[in-house]
C-alpha cells in the first residue's frame, strides 16, 4: 500500500507519499481500507518530530479515518468485512490501509457520507470525554471553547448546544465567529480585539464559564482561571500557548475550581474503547438525527497532505480538513 | 455570653475573651451551648486579619464545635433541645453559644465524648469532601497526605485506611511519623530529609500517588504533579506554601491529571448540608465502630485560645487542639 511517511522530521515537505508494507491486523484488530483521514494538530507535532507515536502503533500520522472493513483479525466479533466504519486511531490514518483495535471502531452514523465520517472520531471523542465525561457539563451551564472554529471547536459548540448548554467561543476573525454563530454559539469573542474574561463575565451576569475547553495551555492559564465560574472546570487538551504557566491557586480555591489536562492518544486501549462506546451511545444518535454534523472545510487528496498541513498551520480553515485516499 | 473576640488583628495576644451579645438562632438554625471548639489554621489567618468571616456569619473565630442544643429557631425539625451534637460552622465556635444552620449539625457518634466530638466536624468534612466526594479515592489506590500528623492528616490516614486505600504521609519529625504509622500510614516520608516524589514513586513500584491531599499550595505544586500517578488527582485545601505557583501542564497532561482547590467555609449552605449528610451516612458508622477516632493533642480552656494558637503555629501538636468552654 501507499502511506504518508516522514523520512526526516521537518516542515510540511517532510510528508512523503511512499509505498510501504501493508499492516496486518493483530489479535482483536480489524483491517480498514481507508476512504479518508483528517488532519489534527498532533499530526503536525509528529511531523516536526515532537510527538512520537506510542510504542507498538503505526509510524504514519493520522489519528482518525473512515473506510470499509477489509479483514478481521483473530478474536474479533460484531463487525463484518465490507462494513462502512470510522475509527479513532493511535496513528496510521494517512494510509490506504490501517489496523484498528475493534474497540475504537464506530459504525457510520445514519446520514453521514463515507468520506465526511473521517471528520468525526477524534473531535467527537475528545469533546465528549473532556467536556461531558470529565467536566460533566450540564444543561443550562455555560461552556467556553477556545478556537471555536477549529475541528474541536465546531464539534464542541454543536454538542453543548444539543445538550442544552450555553456556548461562548473565541476566534480570531469576524468570519470565523459568524460560522460559530451559525453552529449555535451564543457568545462570540474576537480574541484579537476583546478580553474573553470580561466578555464571558458580562454575558453570564458576572458568573463566568462553568466549563472551559482549552487548547492554549500556559498562555491562557491565568485568564482561564479568572474566567471560571464558582465550581468551574478547566479542561486543557492542548498547549499551543506553552507548557508551563503560573497557576493562581488562591483564585482557583476561591472558586472551588478544577483544572484537568488530558490527551486521547496515549490512553490505554480499554479507556479508548470506553470513550468510543460512550460516544456511540450518547453522541451517535445526535449525529443520526442531524443535530450534530461533521464540519468539513475541504477535502484534499492524501498525497497532498503537505498542503493540508500548511492550511491548518495557518489556521486558514473552519472545521476539519480531510485527506482522501486515491 | 463570653466569646473570643479580635478587637485588632495581630499575634496570638489579639485573641480576647470578652462578654458579647448572645447569638439568636434564625430561620432554620439551632442555638448550641458550646462544650468545646477546636483550632484550625483558618482561625489563625482570621486572627491575623487575612481571612474575614463570610458575610452574615459570626465575627468570632471557630469553624467547629460540640455541645448541647439550647434552642431551636423557626422551621427546624428533627432536632431537640438538650440533644448532644457537634457542628460544622462558618465561624463563632470560640464562644459559649453559637447559632448553627440545622444542615450542619451532626448527632454525637456512638462512643465519642462530648468534648472530643469537637475534633471531628471540620476535618471529617474536609477530608471526606475532598478525598472521597471530589477526588474519588478508591480501594487499592494510594493517597499521599501532606502534614500527616495534623488534624486533617490524622483523619485522612484513618479514613483512607478504613476504606481500603494505601496511605503515604509527609511530616517533619520522626515522632510525628511514628504517630502516623500508629494510625495506619504505610509510607512515611520525613520532608526535612527525603524527597517525597522519589519516596512515593519507589514505594508504589513507580506508579505514584492516585490522590494527593495538599495544604502547601504553590511550594509543592510542581512536586505534587510529579508525584501523581496516571489519572491522579491533586486536591489542594491550603496554601501554607504560597498562592501562585508554576504548573507544568505538559506533565499534568501526560498523566491525564486533575488539580482541584477548595475551601469549606465559603460554600453555600446547601453544599455544606450535602457534605454533612454524606459524612453522617458514610463516615459516622466508621467512627461508631471505632475504625476512625478523633485524635486530640490536648484540651485548653477557651480563654487561653492564644496559647492554643501558639502551639498550632509552631506545629507542636499531633491531631487537634481543643478549646473547652468554662
Amino acid at each position: 500500500m501507499y502511506a504518508i511517511t516522514i523520512p526526516e522530521p521537518g516542515g510540511p515537505e517532510a510528508l512523503v507519499w511512499a509505498e510501504v508494507d501493508d499492516p496486518v491486523p493483530g489479535e482483536g484488530e480489524v483491517l480498514v481500507e481507508v476512504a479518508a483521514s483528517a488532519v489534527n494538530r498532533a499530526d503536525i507535532l509528529q511531523r516536526q518530530g515532537f510527538y512520537d507515536p506510542p510504542p507498538g502503533t503505526s509510524p504514519y500520522p493520522g489519528l482518525e479515518c473512515s473506510g470499509r472493513i477489509a479483514a478481521l483479525g483473530p478474536g474479533v466479533s460484531g463487525w463484518s468485512v465490507g462494513q462502512e466504519v470510522c475509527a479513532l486511531l493511535a496513528g496510521g490514518g494517512y494510509a490506504q490501509k490501517v489496523a484498528v483495535p475493534a474497540g475504537q471502531l464506530l459504525p457510520l452514523p445514519q446520514g453521514v457520507g463515507l468520506r465526511e465520517a473521517a471528520a468525526l472520531p477524534e473531535v467527537v471523542c475528545t469533546v465528549w470525554s473532556n467536556v461531558f465525561m470529565i467536566a460533566h457539563l450540564r444543561p443550562g451551564e455555560t461552556l467556553l471553547v477556545h478556537g471555536g472554529s477549529s475541528g474541536i471547536g465546531t464539534m464542541a459548540i454543536q454538542l453543548a448546544k444539543a445538550l442544552g448548554a450555553k456556548v461562548a467561543v473565541t476566534a480570531g476573525t469576524k468570519e470565523k465567529l459568524e460560522r460559530c454563530a451559525e453552529l449555535g454559539a451564543d457568545i462570540l469573542v474576537n480574541y484579537r480585539e476583546q478580553d474573553f474574561v470580561e466578555e464571558v463575565r458580562q454575558a453570564t451576569g458576572g458568573a463566568g464559564a462553568d466549563v472551559i475547553l482549552d487548547n492554549m495551555g500556559a498562555k491562557y492559564l491565568d485568564r482561564n482561571v479568572r474566567a471560571l465560574a464558582v465550581n468551574g472546570r478547566l479542561a486543557i487538551i492542548g498547549m499551543q500557548g506553552g507548557v508551563k504557566g503560573e497557576l493562581n491557586i488562591g483564585a482557583l480555591l476561591n472558586k472551588r475550581g478544577a483544572v484537568t489536562a488530558t490527551s486521547l492518544r496515549a490512553r490505554p486501549l480499554k479507556e479508548k474503547a470506553s470513550i468510543v462506546a460512550s460516544v456511540r451511545e450518547h453522541v451517535w444518535p445526535l449525529v443520526a438525527d442531524g443535530r450534530v454534523r461533521p464540519v468539513v472545510d475541504r477535502e484534499l487528496p492524501m498525497p497532498r497532505a503537505a498542503d493540508a498541513h500548511r492550511l491548518v498551520e495557518d489556521s486558514g480553515h473552519v472545521g476539519k480538513v480531510l485527506l482522501v485516499t486515491p
